[in-house]
């Protein structure tokens, strides 16, 4: 949706005075239901976005386009991890742009899936492989509810038997033991291929460094996120009260010849830890 | 680049066993001049990525495929606030993706143009204003090292002039004071169109807040990103000894109608702060 | 309490099988009335630390020392901010130890009150001036309940009529609007005495920092403290999926000669803000 | 010192009208050289706290009582880890008071033993266990520098032999394998008496977490500790560019009968992590 007005078949967000928010696809002669009066579809198709509207008792609303951020948010969850805080950073970090095809597994909620299936789109695939049929249900319904379901392949399978794809760019990982799956991962990664996977414990980010090294990926990097919150008040600017403190640890490496990357440098370290030099 | 092997055009990096990284676009008869030796890129089109080759001195390269996040760090920098953490975030937030159209100013050493330009493409566009001549050639420069430059509008120009563009999907401000632009902003932007800004101090924060009321964006959010880097070791995981602290706040808003969107609640605290619930 | 049995006026925790907690001064022939049984005071003292005890219906505790964080975050609380993972950054930063004297406004709900009564016994006082007589009643009592309202002296005041002590090692201000303070805590601190504040917004910070140099306060430090607890799980080690996003912003300052202190250098940027280097 | 003027044997520091700190124990008849002249120890006894005093050459210095957190910062280091942001809050979770008995393994560059040290006086006292007699003579001579060396028994001993001391009220161990010397750290704590460690690594606070439950420690906590700093500019108000990532992991327990504490309760999700609800 780039147009200035609403149009059928639109994903678009309406906003309440008391704040709700409702996602709908626009769909000539559908209606939709809220705490505060119906609102005809027909009645925001050709409406300009970022105005208001009224409802059947007379109630107001905003109609603005949904970021992808929005939506994210918003999917019918089934599974555990939610990640839209570090969607942003796998798609860099993988190299995901228009064109480019990248294996995902398992399916989870669809979430990240929305992201790669947005930016991959025209001309590349998404192939997400889910073990469980209702979980990939799910996603599955998710992507289609946003209208990036065409980008995407789902397959329900256990990916100890590996992926159908060879050559892909990219594989993400969101299960529990990656470490068993990065002989198929290689062998679905084109040489140079970026591989990234989410695990919510220490113990795995270690389990999956072993594994690794012994798979012949290089470039390893290990992070995490965070997103801290301010309530927007001029004069009284501050961070909200709670964070969400913790989602995941996120891996990346690359597909690479046996020994091919430099050696991490052994630790120099000869004296003490300093505290960086203050900065003015 | 999606093919698995090196071709002429392609913009590909070497990285020594020491550690050294080259980015370089491939073009038939050049050569690469490193520390240890010659590659020729005749050398290199053709080769498998991910795979090793050997310089005029017998010294080993790797040869890959740069992600988006290694090119941002890469740019020939000639200002200040460096942020390849925000780019995916803001990529996002502003709901950038292929066909979109978006505005920024200023063009900077042209990292987050790179980020912009990249996911508009194809069929989006990117005007990139700049006031300082200088500036903006060194990230038109950037941008065409990297092969993104077709995407991208340089103008130079003080932008209290205003933008040529109007109905934009997204504008972005790096300026020093984003508060002084938010009507040029607005003429420029769609309905429900996304603004963005990025600046380094709370005070600028509170001053571009106030403004945004004054001109009514809605849906206004202030955030914080951070990224912590882990050391790579199994058996020794631990955080890196430094991280960055701070490159900016990062404030959306959309540009809507007077009024249109709900005020934030009035706070209802009644008793104490209380810590969050343990979760188990 | 420094003795390895329970003994009568000592405050002890007792920790129910099902987790909760229960807070109490023994006193002979007293008993704890809780959702699980009796306990008798006098099945109490005398009895080794770190052992269980039963309930008249059987159940189990286990009877312990309270840490002082502990304490402080059990006790009643009357007012917004509580900080006791502040606590002891505070004590260190004014140097708070046995025989020093303390000004604090407000009393708050007594949290810091109590850390600073702590250390500064013996020999040392802890003023605490506050200007709601039912917040300085609850303050009050919080102490008296944990044994240490002793070593300090309650004052219903508002401090913008000053304080009564001179020569004081250090003053703290909790209070909406510390800026208008500094002349009455100045009067009160000896050379070089310390100051602290904490307040929940940035504007307050910066409005802080600008009296505090028109009042000559040298030395002047500004930061926040964050604290991010980890499921002790072994073989699923993890942090909390929430946090304490935000308490307040800490700032400390000196009392010294006009000009005494040097000036912050001069900012010395000259070229760009790269990411740390990278520790191995 | 709490006293208003510098006296003989008082810690001072003086600083320069360029930021140069310089730590002295004033005594009779001794000179301080410095970049900028000399300054008479004769001409600082006496003299007010807070004021300026000058130099053989005309500069200006001013001399303030230091606080703990900055002769912590201050003093000669022959081991890596450093860790006043944390010394707050271990004080705190160790539950440190005056006559309260202490011991800590190793003494490392006795940061930590000046805190336990400065808390513990009067009437208390701080077992210090080293291996290395060049590490625990450096320690010691720091003690010794600052006048803390009262409160302190440094003791060269391998501690898997065991501690001398039974029934004190706490133990801290910063060792590289603290799961090594819980059976040592328990048979000298009183019953209830706490534990405290810091560890770099996760491996090695999931090593600690499995012998702490082998030993019947209980309600055991994992935590890390963050301190940012901002740069006190009123109207340009901003935290500083880097940060301090990691020092350690700071694991604390409780000295207990076997099976004492409650375990954690079960895993209880259900469904997703939800953001933490939004506070206004």
């Amino acid at each position: 949706m780039s147009s200035v007005y609403a149009q059928a078949n639109d994903m678009v967000m309406l906003i309440s005075q008391d704040g709700k928010r409702f996602y709908i696809r626009l769909r000539p002669g559908h209606r939709l239901h809220t705490h505060q009066g119906i609102v005809e579809h027909d009645q925001l198709i050709g409406q300009s976005l970022g105005r208001q509207i009224i409802s059947s008792t007379g109630h107001t609303y905003v109609i603005v386009e949904p970021s992808l951020d929005e939506l994210m948010k918003e999917v019918k969850r089934k599974t555990q991890i939610v990640y839209p805080k570090e969607a942003g950073r796998i798609i860099l970090k993988l190299n995901i742009y228009p064109g480019r095809r990248v294996i995902e597994a398992g399916s989870g909620s669809g979430v990240l899936t929305l992201a790669l299936a947005r930016f991959v789109t025209p001309g590349g695939r998404v192939y997400s492989y889910e073990a469980r049929l209702d979980i990939l249900q799910n996603a599955q319904a998710n992507l289609e509810e946003v209208g990036l379901a065409e980008a995407v392949e789902f397959k329900q399978r256990n990916i100890s038997e590996g992926f159908d794809e060879t050559g892909v760019d990219a594989v993400f990982l969101d299960v529990r033991e990656p470490w068993r799956y990065l002989a198929q991962a290689k062998a679905a990664l084109k040489g140079s291929g970026f591989l990234g996977a989410i695990v919510p414990t220490a113990n795995q980010v270690s389990q999956l460094l072993i594994a690794l090294k012994t798979y012949d990926f290089g470039g390893v990097e290990v992070e995490e996120n965070f997103i801290r919150d301010y309530k927007p008040v001029p004069d009284r600017l501050r961070p909200k009260d709670v964070m969400v403190g913790h989602t995941g640890y996120l891996i990346f490496a690359r597909s690479v010849a046996p020994n091919a990357f430099p050696e991490p440098r052994p630790r120099r370290r000869v004296g003490v830890v300093e505290a960086p030099e203050e900065d003015l």
